[in-house]
């Protein structure tokens, strides 16, 4: 039975770029979609890279406003990557991983249309993660801006010594604190760089942001998780070629006695997953918790 | 004016044992506080141990009661001691400390009248501190509970390797791990133990518990912030001498099998501070945060 | 051709206990070596759990006079067992693992044969490793002592607060730390217990030893490496039910005042393994360093 | 008694950039060395900023072929920078510090002339520290090469994702590790910057180096130390703006499959220090060891 335009609901499809064998799986998760009475459009990078005229295309934004969900395919990186334009957005986000799992892409592809077909008959369990936004204020004056999922990453320049940060929350000065940067990360964010800096991981509904400086000076600088409601500020106190990144994606170069405003975003980001799915199993898999079952493969 | 008994309002002193010298700032804290038109009461093993058989003494519950605030006098070990078992009723607390700077006992003796003065003209921040609750369950039977202020501590004996112990949290497993045993701390407790063993700070206002593991056998297993809304179940799997305790203070030895199950506490801790207080400040004291200030005293 | 027994060299078997469908390696073991003319002896405790009656059996001592290497099946603590016993003596121990790689077990079961062949033949890479030794001394009077292959562990109990202990190294005083305890390490056992309590790795052939507090309460306690020449020496100034172990196999309970007098051993074991291996190789894969092959698998 | 200039033995002094003040003390060591019989001479950027045209100059390797010893006044930047260079020859250094007690320079300002009194009267204890040398290869071709007194850093630049780097030590792959860098450090470095990144402290008369990882991607990319007659080299497998530099002093840019060879240097430094110097002492000062004396302090 033929479904009118107006009544069909739409799912956009991303996916990452240069995957060799993508295609097919694709188009199984089309001729799926287009049966269960949906109509597929890809993200418009994807369409430009993948050779399938036939499907329409959409920027993130319209993406945003007209589709149901978004069918992300790719590591966590092109989750990272089209999470940060669709939070602005209600949809929510379904993660497919090829080959390894993801933090956030967490169905194997192999068992795609399985777990399509549960979520698409409403078998899911939706789970938001909050992103920070940040402001550069130059002399009072903002000068650029980014939206996190992850971090921000406050850092100095390779060739240089160390940066000095001043780091104020809800106008309490906190310290300053000299180190090779600043990492301040969400729950999302907790198991990528601010873990490998010797962060604690939080979990995702936690309502919290976790401060891990990078190599600090001081050894009790150790990191600190705060309520996501604060207002976080940190300043270029001194140091060289500092800069500050979003993602790792969006940078600005930063001058001494620049600022710069963390919040909680407004928005925040929906992930569907598998009825049942556990955070805890993710990462259980991801950190090789189960690396050493009880009884054997004593490192002592 | 004489003001009658019935409508007096009672303020408890608590005080730490064997304090050389206390007996004087303590007859100022009394006249100041009788001046003020308050009665004045001992905790009873206050009492026990001053020598001042003038002032009247209550037992804890009793205060917790009658009294409008607790002022105790010592280190945080002393307040660690009486807040637990206030955490049942609504008085707030206020922290003296003697000589150094305490996490909770955070007034100087020094300036304790002033800022006593202060606080009874309402000039004050009050701050809640959450609680753990810790139940111990045998083949499902409660053979212990305890409240902690600090953390919950699942550790093995000295003379023993390693004990595992199987972390669920809301119903989900979580993992087992192997170490030397497993702090549940809350945002009070992570300045203490749980920052030895390589924890966060968690900012007090957080609505968070972490778990560091002590000298785990997995690199990968390291500290993790949970909603306090979470349920936390630890059962014992193997290990010799394997015992839980709450703040360090009261014990029960384990069986393999024994499960701990850790919660919020119905209750909370109300600490008033001087008006402008700011935890980070204390943070910053305690730490050494300002040990060395910007161009000078470089580590490296 | 018949060997005279005067002639025939020795070589001893030490097995794991309880390791289901043993006897049949063994066996081929046994066979192997017979075949290339040695004479097999087990070693006594692995003569009364294995039922093989026609093979003679000795004390660990008369192995270390009589026998020219020992063959440890089993895993890191099998061999931990027997190489303390035999450290006084100069043979060469062979370690063969059952089913998962150890740090001193490196040779895998079912290489064993075409492995040993290689090793009777000359093509093998000998390795030194360091012991320490201990004494502890209470009044100047020694009381107990020991000699560890991994470590030296000094350590309170677990129904207590902190251990106070002083230490001193060649005569200097080092510091009063306040912690859990002390692990002082060799390069052997700084990929165990001292690992999981935050020590570096120390490589075999480093003339050095680890000092490791475990959770200290100052943030700057952090492990130290010391050459292996020193005299260490670990006073209890404080704490309850404080003990020293070695190896986590010989225990000694303490009194205050009580000094643990640590130094490099005389003695070292002999391991040999196959030509060209590598210890990198082995720390590669015990600490999976191999889990991430470049471009897939980020974390971040 | 007039000496003459043939026997006169020469102290070079080395005075930090921009001390106010300095020029007093700076004359009165002047005025003890020449009392003493000694020939004064400036390190010529030491001459040119201080203004005492009466007192000669001379480059560093002047310094290194003519002079008995020099005497560094300021911090451990200043002696890092003097010792580099000075490093090729024989002479022993002897470091002052102003204000604040460095690991290198270890007499306090106001304690010089009676401990240069003790030092020119032989009643002092010298100590030998280890330097590293490091070569960049470009398709085998050397391209740069560096002398380090704390430590060779490879990094990645700021706005860039991990670098990779193949680590191969004597010849044997040790790993491939993905992080912001890797520092490689002599025990004098062990308090700098490797201190920052999580690596141990190491004991400047250890033979050892220590590889410290900078924000690891692999959890258990563990600080490991090595033997310092190790051949360790770095290849750069991905990154963008790597770089290599030398005690942060002297910078290389690197290109994909570049090597850095690194090795310890033929030669070393010797400090001066007063009789009855420790290491250990400098340590506890440094670090904030005596920070918690025993019974008071606790944190927890």
């Amino acid at each position: 039975m033929p479904v009118s335009p107006e009544t069909q609901k739409t799912i956009a499809l991303v996916v990452r770029h240069n995957t060799v064998g993508i295609e097919e799986p694709v188009r199984g998760i089309i001729a799926f979609l287009q049966v269960a009475g949906y109509r597929v459009v890809f993200e418009s990078e994807t369409a430009a890279h993948l050779n399938m005229p036939d499907i329409g295309a959409m920027s993130a934004s319209e993406i945003g406003e007209v589709a149901e969900a978004a069918i992300v395919m790719g590591g966590d990186g092109t989750m990272l990557g089209i999470a940060r334009k669709l939070a602005p957005y209600a949809l929510p986000l379904i993660g497919i991983n090829q080959g390894r799992l993801g933090f956030m892409t967490d169905i194997p592809i192999e068992r795609t249309l399985p777990v399509l077909a549960e979520i698409l008959a409403g078998k899911s369990d939706s789970e938001k993660r909050t992103l920070l936004e940040g402001r550069v204020l130059r002399e009072g004056v903002e000068i650029a801006s980014g939206l996190a999922v992850n971090d921000v990453v406050v850092a100095r320049g390779a060739g240089a010594g160390m940066a000095e940060l001043k780091v104020t929350v809800d106008g309490h000065f906190m310290y300053n604190q000299r180190s090779d940067g600043l990492i301040i990360s969400t729950p999302t964010g907790s198991t990528a760089y601010a873990l490998s800096a010797g962060g604690p991981l939080l979990h995702p509904s936690l309502g919290g942001v976790v401060l891990v400086p990078i190599a600090p000076h001081a050894l009790s600088n150790r990191p600190i998780v705060l309520p996501d409601s604060c207002n976080i500020v940190v300043e270029v106190v001194s140091g060289r070629d500092v800069s500050v990144n979003f993602d790792m994606q969006t940078f600005a170069s930063l001058a001494h006695g620049d600022q710069i405003v963390i919040s909680r975003s407004p928005h925040h980001i929906t992930f569907l997953h598998p009825e049942g799915w556990s955070y805890y199993d993710t990462l259980r898999e991801k950190l090789h918790w189960n690396e050493y079952p009880s009884g054997e493969g004593k490192l002592r």
